[in-house]
Order: C-alpha cells, then sequence, then structure tokens
C-alpha cells in the first residue's frame, strides 16, 4: 500500500494541469451533492431528487472514465514496457470491480 | 415545477425520521467526495481512487432506491388512490431516466 | 407462483400488439447472441466483440424499461384501485433487483 | 477491419479451452432469452420476465469481464510489449463504450 502511494500519477503524462482537471470535477460534484442535500431539506418533490441524483452518478462515471484512461496510457503501459506485469493483473481486478 | 414543491415529503409515511436517514446519507456520501479529492491532491494511486468513486456510485444507488420506495409507497400510491393518474406517468418517466 | 401465471398480460392495455413487440425484441436479440458466438468461432477481435455484447446489454434494458412501463401503466395501477396493495410491495422490491 | 480479424485470439493465452468457455456461455444466454420469449408468449407475470432479463444482463456482463480479462493479459501486453500503442488506445476507447 504505502509502496504505491504517489505512483501513479507522477508518471510522465499526468500533469498538474489533468490532476487539477480531476479535482475540479469532484469540486462540482460536492457542489451538487450539498446541493441536493438542501433539496431533501427543503422537502423537495422526490423525482426531482432522484434525476438530481443520477446526475451525479454520471458525473462520477465521467470522472472515472478519465482517471481509468490517464491511468492506462500512463502507469499501465510504463510498467509493462518495465517489465512489472503485476500491473496489469491490478489493472484487470479493478475493472472487474469497476463492471460489477 | 412549484406546485411540486413539498408534495412529496408531507405525505403521512415520509416521516422526520426518514428524511433524517436520507439527509444523513448525503452528509456520508459528501464525505467521500471530499475524502477522494484529498486522495487526487496527495498523489494516490489511481485504482484505489477509481474504487473508492465506484463505492460513492453504489452509495449514491441506495440512496436512490431508499427514496424511490419511499416516493411509490407515499405519493405514488396515494395519488393513483385519488385518482391523480398523471403521477403514474411522472414515475414511468422517471424510471426510463433511472434505467438509462 | 401458479397463482401469478397469466395476471399480468391479461390487463386491458397490454394488447396482443404490444407481446408481439416484445417477442420481436426478444427474437432480435437472440439473433444478435448467434452472431456474436459466430464471431467468436471465427476469432473475431475482442474489442469488436465486447461492444456488441455491450449493444445486447442495451437492447435488453430497453426491453425491460418498455415492460416496466407497461406493467406500471396496467397491473400496478389497476391492483392499487382494486385494494390489492401488495402489487406495489412487490413493485418495489423488483425495482430494488433491477437497479442494484 | 479485415486486419484484425483472427488477431485476438491467436495469442498465446487464449486456448481452445478460453474460446469454448466462451461459446458456451453464449450457447446458455441464448436458450435463457429463448427461456424469456416462452415465458412472454405464456403471458407470464411481468415482474418475472423483468428479472429473468436482469440475469441475462449479468450474465452478459459476466461474458465481458471474462473475455476483457483475457483480452488485456494477451493482445494489450504483447502490442505493447511489441511497441504497438495504438492497442492501448483501442482498449481506453472501448472501455469508455463499456462504461457508458
Amino acid at each position: 500500500m504505502d509502496s504505491k502511494e504517489a505512483t501513479c500519477c507522477k508518471h510522465k503524462d499526468c500533469s498538474e494541469k489533468e490532476r487539477k482537471d480531476l479535482i475540479n470535477r469532484l469540486s462540482r460534484i460536492e457542489g451538487q451533492i450539498r446541493g441536493i442535500k438542501g433539496m431533501v431539506e427543503k422537502d423537495a418533490y422526490c423525482t426531482d431528487v432522484l434525476v438530481q441524483v443520477s446526475a451525479v452518478t454520471a458525473a462520477l462515471n465521467s470522472f472515472n472514465k478519465a482517471l481509468l484512461a490517464n491511468h492506462i496510457k500512463t502507469c499501465v503501459m510504463d510498467d509493462i514496457k518495465a517489465g512489472k506485469e503485476e500491473t496489469v493483473d491490478e489493472l484487470v481486478e479493478t475493472l472487474q470491480k469497476l463492471m460489477k
């Protein structure tokens, strides 16, 4: 676990710009959740809440797609070239979890 | 839109207790999102982030299941009995969005 | 189980036309599965197979959306009006399974 | 397109045994679809049909997980080692489609 820290985004292709984009996405999602909490507190109509929650789920899915694409194009590719094939097993395992 | 405000959770079965449960779930989810933001800021390993995001997606899905069950057992049922059949059309439309 | 047989589509709104539409959808899906089997037998490229399987999943989802809409607008609504409220519990239970 | 034919499963790790397993899964899924068609023809209860369709969706998802794991561990890994980096772009693109 410890040895993995800071591995992924130290790769050449995960620039500061990409990290900022990911953090901005998460800040927007956090704001959406707060907005939904406000809706529930103010007794908003259920179906409006259901649709907003779906929008957050879609935003999280987009986030994961962006992060996964970046991970494969940097960490996974570099590790395979460097002969660290266990990164592939780990990718496969992660994908099984994401596709549950 | 305006006329819908405050409709759903005024029903007999959506007690203060249920609303509190929904708000607590959203607060926990907000905390999870903040945790993931911290992970990205600290360069955590991508696959750890991907798995945490999946956990939030699952929590949002559970939230929607709870809210939908409550909505159907209160609003939808009462409205059908009262002859307001448009609530059924609206439920069907919402489900189509949730099942996309 | 036995007592449920033939309940749903005997309702006024599930015409012969609707049943035929559902059966046609399933026949097309069956054909798609056979096509994918042929692809695997002929050593087709994996990603082409993956994308075809996704298309079938989407078709099954559309099928379920159509069937669910019809079920709610006929069975569920009629049963609620007739005071058979257990149909609502059953709907909620089914939705929980579909949203897993 | 043509040049891709027969690429994937010619790799060392996609044995005849693996292909047979994939084809058997598809034959079972085809049988499940035929079973559902029979249910609809015989007016089975809607919720029973909905749940069976969900089971097929889960089976297709398992199929895709198995095929994807095999694809990554053979084609993708071999192609990266051979310097064919376009296979990675293609994998990323396919994953975006599967995670829609």
